[in-house]
């Protein structure tokens, strides 16, 4: 089954997604029926440029004062962690040897006081202003009006209205660890720069989704501290266990660790300007990183649970470790075992 | 792994095409996004009526008399079998314990002469005029302007046209055994009615696919009687050997031989009639049969060879009933084995 797994990942780039890990660029908005047949049906990705040129937003939100004065002392969700990494596997607080899923510190503060933490960042604190919540549509209202309530070729397409409509303001500092949506995503960035990597849906093998323990970071402001705390009562989250960009010093355990990810084929990479939009089809894995000062407006549209995610599951819910296991033990207590399966065809 | 693949059978039924055996029914042509977001996209049949209201060959195909003086003594290719199973699993010509998969003989003959074998029928043989190598615009092209050259709505949700159009004149005699096609399928009844069973691509190892060797059917003229030969040489066909209908004393055999098929979920079933469409998706497996003079045009579309195509692959590869082997193997064989694969996690 392994065989057949690798044999899967490769076959869905030579038929689908070609094999040069780039993203497929469109130099304009596509009509609805082609963006559905093109790229929503076979589930890939797409980079659309010269489709938001008409948003008041790429030329005013460059400016801190702009967005200031238009959202003022609204008070506002900012995550804060110490290293940029929410949502992510770090260090269990009291057991050095294992690992825990970390959440950030929302902290509510006027929009006028977050935007410089992430303007001007200080190292001990990272600040990312992102929940995802519709908070377009509501904490950020006064910016809606900047830009498109919807992408109108893609909500023709999948023939409905965004389910929710997300701001980001983030800076280098910050990195979405890998995970997936159940949506249809059309990821529109606005000022600065936002880094993708990403891998399809049949590659779920290669994350090594594990449950970890939920923590939460907490920052006292007096302080200047953050602590990190297990959930109580004990809530486990399963999550991708690979970090793309280990850290110096740990990369040959890290290698070691998750050899399917870095030993497979290279996940797709790309870069997404002010003024493009990413299509992210759903359930594929992303791992977001961004230049200094990013905003984006991401767009979710509900996905089709269809044949395509019936497949996922199924595919999820193979354990060839354990398959590969059992021939092994088979192997050392040199049991006779016929290499056809042709005799047992009754039998699933 | 037998359970995951039964979970995939119950689910993509539960999430995608609806527990009940019925085909989706539209009452009137869909337009081509709807089309391709509501079926295309997940795979899912659906049957249309009112598309054809139209065409002229609704009323004018139900009179032999029109046809013949549309086609005249035209050759035509006749499908010819004793039983009215071409393309079909049959007895082995030397080996009666063992099977093979037979070829109609084709016979070119006047359409005039041909015709009377389907609306008259003799039992001893069988005639079924089909040819899938886009035979309506070529052996019966006078017919042609009779029907649409394509259906216009799937055409722009397919984002082409028909890779090829045929013709099928036949009886109740005729079955056309389980098997599936490499295309999206438009299928047009206009005269008589077409009876469906259709499983989707999920179901692949219900179908009990497996090698046999081709044979062909040789009608002799003068004695009237057929023979069965293999090919020389020896040519192996995959086919489904799953008959949905077998025939009385052999029904528990059968039954024990494709318990996946005759215990899984009930396929889904429909009737065609004439003046509706059948959107046949890719890659589902088809049993059809039809009333007394049947007459329907089948439009193929290309189909894309996407995720979808890469994940069926994958399911078709995996030989569970090899797993289930194994474990039967460790069971005898006294073997401890551990029934978590949580440690096994680097292979995969």
């Amino acid at each position: 089954m392994e065989e057949d797994i690798r044999k899967l990942w490769e076959e869905v780039r030579e038929l689908n997604l070609g094999t040069s890990t780039l993203v497929e660029r469109l130099d304009s908005a596509p009509s609805p029926i082609d963006f559905l047949r093109n790229f929503v049906t076979p589930n890939k990705p797409c980079i659309i440029s010269n489709a938001l040129n008409h948003w008041p937003a790429l030329s005013s939100w460059s400016s801190d004062n702009y967005l200031c004065a238009a959202l003022g002392s609204s008070e506002v969700s900012v995550h804060l962690t110490p290293n940029g990494r929410a949502d992510s596997i770090v260090p269990h607080p009291t057991d050095p040897s294992s690992l825990c899923f970390a959440s950030a510190h929302v902290e509510r503060m006027p929009f006028c006081d977050a935007l410089p933490l992430i303007s001007n960042p200080k190292k001990s604190v990272v600040a990312y202003m992102q929940q995802q919540n519709d908070c377009f549509r509501s904490e950020y209202s006064p910016l809606f009006s900047d830009c498109d309530t919807h992408i109108g070729w893609a909500s023709e397409a999948l023939g409905c209205q965004p389910e929710a409509v997300n701001l980001w303001i983030g800076n280098d500092l910050s990195e979405t660890s890998f995970h997936k949506d159940h949506y249809e995503n059309l990821y529109a960035v606005v000022s600065g720069e936002k880094h993708f990597i990403l891998l399809p849906p049949t590659d779920v093998h290669r994350l090594y989704i594990h449950p970890y323990p939920a923590a939460q970071y907490s920052y006292n402001q007096d302080t200047r501290e953050f602590s990190l705390e297990l959930d109580d009562p004990v809530r486990c989250v399963p999550w991708c266990s690979v970090n793309p960009h280990p850290s110096q010093g740990v990369e040959e355990r890290e290698r070691n660790k998750f050899p399917l990810y870095f030993d497979g084929p290279k996940p797709f990479e790309c870069t997404v300007k002010a003024g493009e939009i990413l299509y992210l089809p759903s359930m594929w894995f992303h791992y977001v990183k961004q230049s200094p000062r990013t905003i984006a407006v991401n767009y979710w549209y509900d996905m089709q649970f269809d044949i395509k995610y019936a497949y996922f599951n199924f595919l999820q819910s193979l354990h060839p470790s354990y398959y590969y296991y059992l021939r092994q033990v088979i192997q050392e207590a040199d049991v006779d075992v016929s290499d056809s399966s042709d005799n047992h065809s009754p039998q699933l």
